[in-house]
């Protein structure tokens, strides 16, 4: 019996999937370290070291109506690859589908970001966990770079918007988040406040019905992810990333995996990112029982 | 767009397709390195490196039927995969398509020649490139070990054989191989007659209507492939076994290229692999013109 | 001066010893990634990084009666190896000494648990830590798959068995664990409960004269160790598993560390795997005094 | 004593050389694996394996008036990097230095060809050894794309132009080659002319005063460069490559090595890259002498 | 616009600068792994992962007068490389800049230890982070051996002395750390004490107006250092090593970071090196505002 | 069944030895790249890759006297292991065996070929392969140097020498080479004349009874060889290797395989070591039948 390699468990067509999973092999404007190109079939291959039973949900993802739609066909210019991105994704979420992607790099979030929020009913958030404030207007000549997602999500899209995990970023960064009251957490105050009582304090914070859930992997720190775009020490757990996502998982509309670069490490991060996947996924189906 | 990631220019269905490409992630015999379990997957990555077209035939291979099936579910028994394994490849062949398996272990190689021998019409015979006999009647107590698979296609297929790039057994292979009368070439002798000379005397030997053609990649000298099960010092170079493959592609029903273990080198090996799948495509194709 | 590489500190020769080290390369069925075969090698390696001076207990490695009995022949049929396997190490134990297995995968430990178990005076127990429950009757075609060890344990040999760090398994798995009151500690509990007070719960709980300890690598989180057959996140941190041993090791009769893939990382967890070993003789050996 | 690290016997400054190195770590256009950003300094760290001393030409490069001018700042957007770079580089040629650039992409070759025809006395020529034609017109909505770097040389600059080793091109680009006479060589005619015929018959073809010479590392069988962003087997050895460097090199008015990325191999591509560096300053120099 | 590859933000030259930068790529004495000869490279390299602006101390790097002086020319012979590079670091020191270097093994700290202390106002004393002791007298035949860099602070410097992070070491130097009454902690003891409380112990021991502040970066667990010369497991977190850097970096006259092998991951070990050069100067600079 | 893990078929035990194989894990004087002191358990590794016949000399290695002796207990200083090594050396060539060393680095030849020297009946002479004339006095610093090794062969012990493969070395090493009438013979040299003449050529030139013969692995081209201390482009082809090995290994008293450094690559050079240490072998011993 042949199959096709894909994200494991994924077994749905494309209608009647609730969750629609799908990669970006993009990663042109990354600053430090390309190759988040090769990330979303990293995250494939390696979802088959998991289980498809998820105990802490009591949820099996092979019954769930998850599709792999593959990967995007994405060309060399960012600008288009965004606006083409956009309608994909706007078709997902207009069939009522949650989109999951696959980066890629960060830049990426933004058209999904933009295609929950349009499809959103009531008051619509984003969080954003990452090390980097995402902040600036444009880089290197690039408004759409890896490194200004957050400032455009926050300009285009919403200012109901925490991140979680900043720890770097340009004085001007740092001058515009507290210029601008934006929410962040830094990995010192995740730490202390514990993730459980974050989730609880950002779902005040944002008051909101739906949010877009973000993950740059970077976030955590290099010894559960070191594999990565640009890595930043001290950051986040695995354990508190995962419990973020558990948290959040059930509001949410829309989520992402970002900024893996597989080529810089064992399988590590890449196996990391699936399962985070695989959280995101049980954690909402469980809250729709 | 999406796409379904797969070897690239595979466009067709199966129904339409004339060339049905599929990978067996099965590698529970190798005797010095696992992990030929990675090469299909490796070879698709490997295809997008590749322009369509083939400058030596004038052929685009986007423009030809080549279907990508996926890969085989494979257990860990060898014996229950090569049953299994034996009638998806027979459905293809019974279809009137080429089969093109891209391995795993060598020992997948006998499902496969068994099906394309029972659908050929008229004299069939089998060319093996091999720096190993693969002669054993048995090995570490499993009789269809990746190091016995020619013996079992003498035994239970054809002794119309040849074997090319022999340079590695025991003593009692190359015992075996004399008392039988059996045709080998060593890599000097090939180089020394020329792959197109070779390819003349090999047709003239095998005087057959149709062959199975398997390409263990250790046939090649590991300057050109070192990510390999067992690689051999003193091997074939890259263009004599590109020009066998041209010479006895358009007499060939199926075809395989066996035994790359991706993760021994940064992917030299599966690039070479799946150009060599192309080149039999190519050839193949441009003898039907 | 020349000398056989192998285990540092292992300067003793069988008759003399009271630790037996060996190692089985078998990783035949491994499910996800193979490679274990490599493991008892690069434990070694790994060895010559350390002191023999173990200043919590105040023990001197090369000053104990340790053997290193070089690697087991293991044959490609998984019920063989086990059969030879049981046999060699019944010799170890029958001879009074404390056998220490260097895997390999997971399967192995079933004949190094029998022959404890045969020899062992009083009450017997077993402690597995693993990321993974292992008590599938069989898996894809195989009843002495690595996935099925524990089952095999409680089947063939006692239920008075322990497991730490699971928290990985079917739904199936998780249903049998609770439906014959298996004893088990996620890395959660672990980790609230705190190693030493872990282990005097379980050795309550065994209330037994003797114990086999069998570590699979993957209890441990990929961050400490991520070359693994099957790396699972969310788990053990390297000093939660250390006071574990540490705490069980004067009880023990039999250890192994199990399913390191060292080809997957720059050798950190081969160095982490082989200092286990160490701590456990010195931990065992201290208990003496 | 401390020094830059740098290339090695890259001991002038600036005003008094009359060779200038500098890398180029742009890659963005890279169409298969991107990477090529840190072959630069790759190149700089091989280049202290080599002793200064060429015995072929009986010239020590440590007595050779090279200067190292360090990296160029790259941003992201292609046609800015091109014409930034375009100035200054033609800094250079205006001070009667000879650039030679480390890439990078090979799309960098442009600005510095342009830079040495705009420079050259008498008829000046291109001559680009690359596995690809790089006669697209524009690739991936990307004018200024590594595949199109020929086609702009021949639209921009001079069809005074040969190409060596090409053997990879979609069917537009072959037939582009034929329809405007475009002079290229094949690895197989490489071989059956040897290096030296063919530089004679390309100089003759040329019949210029000075020529750019662009190595685009492709050109090179995998065996020799397994590192590159889009390696094609059935390459040139890396003696026809020095053969030809040795050949063309003294009338070369600028140079460069393109497409290497280092992190897909030990070090042997990076390696020979600096070799070639070396081989075509001893080269040059000793024509002078 | 050319510059030169180095640590990014060391822009100032040697005359304006307070931090002179250098690499020492020297391991002759390395007792497991060599390789750290790569680390100061590898670091630069690293650099350009980061932000300038550090937010924990309100300070911009590139504001600083940080000056990269490149690598020390080092030969084979140790004795020769600690004379001729004490010399080096004098000359930095009596120019009142502090002296920063990435090494290279950890013997290389003995001369820039003698060199802040010649230079040293007031009481001197000595902090090194270390998994070892480095308290033998000589190993291996060589009296300056990596593995006594301790002993000779201690018996040609000063022993106004710390060490942190210490788990491994033979009988021998336990007894001579406690018969001398060395201080010392292990991680466990700077995991209960907290490295803030830690830091003003220490202090109230060394009660001194300067250090040097040497970090052999073994003092980490490999979780968050994999790549190194002697990982040692159950080491320092990488949180608790930036406090301890945070915490002493204002009274440091000089400061090291030691024993990365780039070789051994893909960058992790290198980019947490060149992150706790960064905080030093940070919490230096800070110090000084 | 428990086998010491080494050198496959190498089943005898020193007293009935005629091969006796030892390790030298020794590089503390390597220029560019340390990591040979790896190289003799990766060739002993690698061994198990091939099969024990030969059949060209239809040699079967596991029914020859050959032992493995272990590795040598090198320490840091060259002087001291050079003396102690040929203490050690000459203990098997007295006893009237044939030392087989597995480096380590190119220095370590000379003891061995002092005492091939020593216990020589008849006239003696040296044959090494190497891409360098290692005809340096001292080098930085060290007389013992892996760059020296010949300029010590020719002063301390034979003048008798011819080196095969050379292409680097400083202005003076060839003028010393050309003014002393060094007999050397670079890659192209071979080539053309075919290792079978070149033989002929040597034996006749050294007219002696016995030979030791030195392969520093540089020799070979990168292809062949990536893995290497100090790498040098356009090298020897494996097959020129081979037969000068076949040709010279019945005359030679002693071999060496040299400078490989396994971490370099994935196993490729390592694999070839250990061929050319069986192919000598079988030679040798095919010359003795
Ligand atoms: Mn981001
Ligand atoms: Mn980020
Ligand atoms: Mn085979
Ligand atoms: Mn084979
Ligand atoms: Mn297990
Ligand atoms: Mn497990
Ligand atoms: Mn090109
Ligand atoms: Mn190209
Ligand atoms: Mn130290
Ligand atoms: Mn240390
Ligand atoms: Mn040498
Ligand atoms: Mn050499």
């Amino acid at each position: 019996m042949f199959y096709r390699p894909g994200m494991v468990d994924a077994l749905a067509d494309y209608e009647s999937a609730g969750y629609v999973l799908f990669g970006v092999p993009f990663d042109r404007t990354s600053s430090f370290r390309a190759g988040s190109r090769w990330a979303p079939d990293a995250m494939r291959s390696a979802s088959a070291n998991f289980e498809s039973y998820n105990s802490f949900f009591d949820i099996d993802l092979a019954e769930l109506p998850i599709h792999d739609a593959g990967n995007f066909e994405a060309g060399v210019l960012v600008d288009d690859v965004l606006s083409e991105l956009s309608l994909d994704v706007a078709g997902i979420t207009e069939d009522g589908k949650i989109p999951i992607m696959m980066g890629g790099e960060h830049s990426l979030t933004l058209p999904c970001v933009k295609a929950c929020a349009k499809r959103a009913e009531g008051k619509f958030g984003v969080v954003v966990l990452d090390a980097h404030f995402d902040l600036r207007d444009e880089f290197e000549g690039v408004k759409y770079n890896h490194a200004c997602v957050s400032r455009h999500i926050l300009e285009e899209v919403t200012d109901n918007y925490v991140t979680i995990g900043v720890r770097s970023g340009p004085k001007e960064e740092w001058d515009f988040a507290k210029d601008n009251d934006i929410c962040y957490y830094t990995p010192e105050e995740v730490t202390s406040k514990g993730a459980d009582t974050l989730v609880e304090e950002i779902k005040e914070y944002l008051d909101c019905d739906s949010i877009y859930l973000s993950l740059d992997m970077d976030a955590l720190d290099p010894a559960y992810a070191p594999a990565l775009g640009t890595p930043e020490p001290f950051g986040l757990s695995s354990l508190e990333v995962r419990d973020i996502i558990r948290g959040l998982a059930p509001m949410s509309a829309g989520f992402d995996v970002m900024e893996i670069t597989p080529e810089y490490d064992g399988g590590q991060t890449a196996i990391l990112g699936a399962k985070f996947i695989r959280e995101f996924i049980a954690a909402h189906a469980a809250s729709m029982k």
